[in-house]
């Protein structure tokens, strides 16, 4: 058994915006060595998440934003703000709600990801952010060359 | 450690339609041997979900369904079916929100589920689908038998 | 490789009441010895979830509790009340939605959060609940000293 740790790194621009993450996590699966075992993505933040489905533009930059905005507008007045007085209360209660991470099954040495299941970073703070997001992989098989 | 990996199979009809594949997952983490560790469960596709809840008809025939089309209606126009026209915009965005996977702790070689919290895999797409859901267990035990 | 689990006991008083469990399960992550790997927290119940994001009054008491009650409103008549009569209808609806779990990275020996990410555990029955929250964490390190 192995654990192999990578790290994906990101400059958003903030609003709802995703990013296709899947090669690079998937890179760091074939990196790791693990034969079967489980990935884990996940982004140390309150205000971004990680989430999987077809990356493309009619769902990424418009049916999941509406949705974001359709369930959690963004004026309605959170008391989040009364703290910290700088407009993302919205983007706790998303963040929240979608969840910081995804966890899947690596399987003969891939990520057992169905076709039209990319996996996205989406950023949903009200400014520019840097982002770091971890893969972490524990399974069965060899230590990674490197 | 050893990792044990199964497949649940299904025919689904289509529509919002949940079932309970609790039974099949807790066969697999008996079989795998595992008494301390991780078991998760993923449907590798961008139009279904598994989720955990009590799996009576009150719940999973009407109010989830209820819910779903209350926050991800049907027939609202999504940007997705610009790109396929095949009428599933909404069941991607509920795939989205809900999650394709279930990962629960292993203890004593036990699923640690509650009394009341059955695995349901539940369809979304709005056509009849064969359906694959992996169970991938990593953990301390001895290898699998068979 | 190694596997470590410990257990969050909590009393409750019932309502959408948020707890921060936050210290309680990075205990546990230094006291499994794992430096590389999973840690899984897990609520075995179909009335309460586990979540993460910054623990402060206006989000966990005013926001969170809010958008529950606009998405997933108390008193609308939920299926699965005729079979219990107990006016929680709403309490498992929003459980399966925010999810019974978190699983995040160990990364050198620590919880791999960011600064303004608790852990918090979320009562959504409507009584009084004694909870048992289960923390299970896998991955490379040394056998816990205890």
């Amino acid at each position: 058994m192995v654990a192999f740790r990578d790290t994906v790194r990101l400059e958003t621009r903030g609003g709802v915006q995703a990013f296709d993450i899947t090669q690079r996590v998937t890179a760091a699966v074939s990196k790791s060595g693990v034969r079967e075992g489980l990935a884990c993505v996940f982004t140390p933040s309150s205000t971004s998440a990680v989430i999987t489905n077809e990356f493309e533009p009619g769902l990424m930059t418009e049916d999941i934003p509406k949705a974001l905005e359709r369930l959690f507008p963004e004026g309605i007045g959170y008391g989040h703000e009364r703290r910290w007085h700088d407009g993302n209360g919205h983007s706790h209660v998303r963040a929240t709600f979608l969840g910081p991470s995804l966890t899947f099954p690596i399987v003969d040495g891939r990520a057992a990801l169905g076709t039209w299941q990319q996996i996205a970073f989406v950023e949903l703070d009200n400014k520019p952010r840097h982002r770091e997001v971890i893969v972490q992989i524990v399974g069965e098989g060899a230590k990674p060359r490197d």
